[in-house]
C-alpha cells in the first residue's frame, strides 16, 4: 500500500486549492459534478464489505515500531482501508466528498491512522473533497497542534511533516472563538474550509444546544451567530464561506432560522437515512445556492445491501444515486 | 520501541482496576504518593529536550505501511516519544498521573499514535495513572469508536484490537448526554473515569461556557449538573465519583459555585503556570478531599530549565515538587 501524495495536482481538488476559497472550490465542484453528496466513511471492522475481507492479507509477521503485539490491529486497519477504497470505487461519480470518521480508524491506534491516510489519498485519487470528521475543539496551543495534523503540517527538526491533507474538517466550538481561530487560520491560509457544529443530529442535543439563553435566543443560535463572524473573511465568488455549519438532516424545522444567521455558510447535513433525516426536507439549508448545502449519508450507502439485496457495490451506487438526484432537483 | 502491556498488574493503578472504581483507585494512589500533581505532557518536536533529539536514531530507512514518505514523521515521533520517557522519567516520583495532549502525538500521523502508545506504557511502569487529554465528543456510534479507542478495545475478525488504555480520558458534552453515555458506559465497566468539560481555561471559555440562560444560570452551570447527574451512578468509597469535570485554573472565583454543583467530582485544573493559574487559589477545588483536584502543569514543568537554568530533568523536578509541595498543603 502506498499513499499518494496529499498535494496531487492533477485533480480538481488539488489544483484549485492553492488560488480559490473553500466556498469557491466547493460551488465549482459541486456544479461540475451535479452533486451535493458527502459519502461518510465510519468502518466498523465486524460490517466490513465482504470483499475487503477477502483483500487482507496479513502479509510477513510486522517488523514495525508498532510492535508485534499490533497484528490484529493491522489486519483489521489494512481490511478499513480496503473497504473504503471499494466503497469510494463504487459510489465516487455520485458523490462530491467523502467524510471519514476519525474516531473508527483511531480506534485501531496507528495502523488505523495509517489506514485513514490512504483512504483520504484513494479519495483525492477520484476527484473527491475530504472532509475530516474529527469534532476537535481545544484551547489555542492545542487547536494549533490539531490544525497542523489535519489541515496543515508540523515542523520538526527532521523536516516538516505533512498533516493528513483534509479540504476541511469538523470542529467543536465550546471552548470559544479563540479555540477557533487556529483553525480559521490554518484553513483559510490553503483554501481549506471548516464545519462548526451548531445543531447537531443527535436527540442529546437538546441538552445543550437548544438551552435557551436571557436573550430569548438559544445556544444554538449563538454558535450560528459566532460561524457567522468567523466567515466573514473567507467569502468568495460564489458568496460562499469558508466557515460552513454543521447542522443535522434530523432538526429539518430549525435550518430556516439558521440559514437567516448564517447566509454565506456551507451546512454539513449528516443524519439522512440510518438517523431517520430525508432530504425532502431540507431545502431551507439550499437558500444560498446548490453547494451550500451538503447531505452526508454513510450507513445508508454502505449498508444498501442489506436492505435492498444485490452486491454491495451496487445496492451502494444505486442509494447514492437516488440520494444525489434528490438533493439536486431540491436545489435546483 | 517495545510496548509494554497495557494491563501491567504490577503496577498499583493495573492491579485496583479491576475491583475499584476510578474515585477510589484514584484517592488511594493520591494517598500513597502524596501528590495531586499531573503531569501534562504537550510535546512540541521543535522544543524537546536535547537529551530526546540525540537519543532518536533513524535506524534503517522505514519499510512500512505508512510509507517511506513518513520518515520525517517518523523520526519527529521517536524523538517526542524519548523526550516524554525522559521528562516522565525526572518528575514521576513527584505526580500522580500524567496527561497526554492527544494533539500533539496526532498531528505525526501513524507514528505519532505509536508514540503516544509507548508513553502512555512508560507512565504505567512508573506507577502513574494515564488521563487522556482527548477532548472528543460524538453523537453515540461514534462515541462509541472513540470509547473503544481510548478506554477499550475493538472487536474485530481479527481478535480485539485494544485501546489506548488510558486510565481516564477528557470528553467535550456540547452533544449532550447520549453522546457522553457510551463514555460513561466504557468507563465505570472497568474502574476508568471521565472528566467532562464544564469551565474550561481559556478566555473564550466566556463565549459559549459562560452565557447566562433563561433560568438564571450559566451554561457552565448547566454542565456541571450534567456532570453531577452522570456521576451518580459511580461514587466509590472515598466518595469520589468515576465522572469528573475539566475546571481551568484560571478562573478561581468559578471553583466555589462549581463544587457545590459537583459534590462528589473529581477537579482536573489545567492552566497552572503558563496560562495564569496559581496554585494557591485553587483550595475550593479540593473541599471534597485530597484527591478531589488535580493540579494539571505542562509546560512551567517541562520548560522550567529556561526560566531556571540548570538541566531540563534538575528543573523540572524541581517545579514539579514545589507544584506538589503546595497542592498537597492546600488540600491538608
Amino acid at each position: 500500500m502506498t499513499v499518494a501524495s496529499i498535494d496531487d495536482m492533477s485533480t480538481v481538488a488539488g489544483a484549485q486549492r492553492a488560488t480559490a476559497s473553500f466556498g469557491d472550490r466547493l460551488a465549482e465542484l459541486v456544479a461540475a459534478r451535479e452533486s451535493q453528496l458527502v459519502l461518510g466513511l465510519d468502518p466498523d471492522p465486524e460490517r466490513l464489505w465482504p470483499e475487503a475481507l477477502d483483500a487482507e492479507d496479513p502479509g510477513e509477521p510486522a517488523e514495525s515500531w508498532a510492535g508485534g503485539e499490533a497484528l490484529p490491529a493491522m489486519r483489521a486497519a489494512r481490511a478499513v482501508a480496503a473497504h473504503c477504497a471499494l466503497v469510494i470505487e463504487a459510489v465516487a461519480e455520485h458523490c462530491v466528498a467523502v467524510k471519514p470518521q476519525v474516531a473508527c480508524f483511531e480506534r485501531l491506534g496507528a495502523p488505523g491512522w495509517a489506514a485513514l491516510t490512504e483512504t483520504v489519498a484513494v479519495a483525492r485519487e477520484r476527484g473527491l473533497l475530504v472532509i475530516a470528521d474529527a469534532k476537535r475543539g481545544d484551547v489555542e496551543v492545542t487547536a494549533t497542534a490539531y490544525a497542523q495534523g489535519f489541515l496543515g503540517e508540523t515542523p520538526t527538526p527532521y523536516g516538516p511533516v505533512p498533516g493528513l491533507g483534509a479540504d476541511a474538517m469538523t470542529v467543536n466550538p465550546l471552548l470559544g472563538s479563540d479555540s477557533l481561530a487556529p483553525f480559521v487560520k490554518a484553513a483559510r491560509a490553503s483554501g481549506r474550509g471548516l464545519f462548526v457544529l451548531v445543531r447537531t443530529s443527535n436527540p442529546g442535543a437538546a441538552d445543550v444546544q437548544e438551552r435557551e439563553l436571557v436573550d430569548g435566543h438559544s445556544v444554538s443560535h449563538r454558535l450560528a451567530d459566532l460561524v457567522h463572524e468567523l466567515g466573514a473573511g473567507g467569502i468568495g465568488r460564489h458568496r460562499l464561506s469558508d466557515i460552513g455549519a454543521v447542522v443535522g438532516a434530523t432538526a429539518p424545522d430549525r435550518l430556516e432560522a439558521l440559514r437567516e444567521r448564517m447566509p454565506h455558510a456551507v451546512f454539513l447535513l449528516p443524519g439522512i437515512g440510518a438517523q431517520g433525516g430525508r432530504v425532502e426536507d431540507l431545502a431551507p439549508a439550499f437558500a444560498a445556492g446548490p453547494a451550500s448545502g451538503l447531505i452526508s449519508a454513510s450507513r445508508s450507502i454502505v449498508t444498501a445491501h442489506e436492505r435492498d439485496r444485490g452486491d454491495p457495490a451496487s445496492a451502494a451506487a444505486a442509494e447514492a444515486a437516488r440520494l444525489r438526484g434528490l438533493g439536486w432537483r431540491l436545489a435546483a
